[in-house]
């Protein structure tokens, strides 16, 4: 198949300079950021204030080499890139749910968010409950583990 | 900032073969399909099926241009495209949560897909409620317009 081309359509500001420390779930954050929106792209923003939470997808620019089986930061365990969260994917796509403030302009003002600052923006969606949330009865190795994303960190193994 | 470029992992296989009559999310849809994954990333599904559901991302091959500003299928309106959810976006990425039934081999099987057949596939991650699901107070110009998602379907406007 073909490649697929994507272009940024803005920068993901936050207080996440580096990997190392970085929450690794927006569940696990309280932190507040910027999502700075090029100019051309604007008018998209049309009545996305009315909406308490977006999705947003972005690729993980600081990511290195993917592998196809690595061990994630809460498991000592190694498990496949597909059934886990890590950066270092086939396609570096990351996607995040968190809250929208209010929008300023070109600017995005948003909390619970776990993306490190200069990422590009790829897309943003309107969060929709009813299209985006399941009631989900298995959630695999991270059954017994999954308590631990307040306190589990980036260590930096995947940048 | 620097276009990015991604390779198709695998492939997206449904009933829906135009996107004329094709269910416009997840949640009106008890389709079935299947997701193939290119061989060379099959290591990469390994623990997956510990999940009961997965977040697939993909690229809207058979999207149109991208407008701005468009009327989403379940409105009069015209609304901006990151607050709704339509294929003929800036990146045209989709996003769909989906039940896994089963994987056998390269071959995953899938129920709840509102997903067109041959479409690529960019990434999987194991769906988890803690990460990945939000207490929405607010879901703007849907709010009155949600439950129509069961009877629209697709009339083809973004092809």
């Amino acid at each position: 198949m073909n490649d697929i081309t994507y272009k940024p359509v803005g920068i993901i500001h936050s207080p996440f300079k580096e990997p190392e420390g970085a929450p690794i779930q927006p569940s696990a954050s309280q932190a507040r950021g910027t999502i700075e929106i090029f100019p051309e792209f604007v008018p998209g923003l049309k009545d996305l204030d009315g909406f308490s939470h977006i999705i947003l997808l972005y690729h993980f620019h600081r990511s290195r080499k993917p592998e196809l089986v690595v061990r994630p930061f809460m498991d000592t365990e190694s498990r496949g890139i597909f059934a886990i969260r890590a950066p270092s994917r086939p396609n570096s796509i990351g996607f995040s749910v968190v809250r929208l403030l209010r929008i300023e302009g070109n600017i995005l003002h948003v909390e619970g968010i776990d993306i490190l600052d200069g990422t590009p923006l790829l897309d943003i969606k309107p969060y929709v409950p009813k299209f985006d949330s399941a009631e989900a009865e298995r959630i695999g190795w991270l059954e017994d583990k999954v308590g631990k994303v307040e306190s589990a960190r980036d260590d930096g193994r995947f940048s």
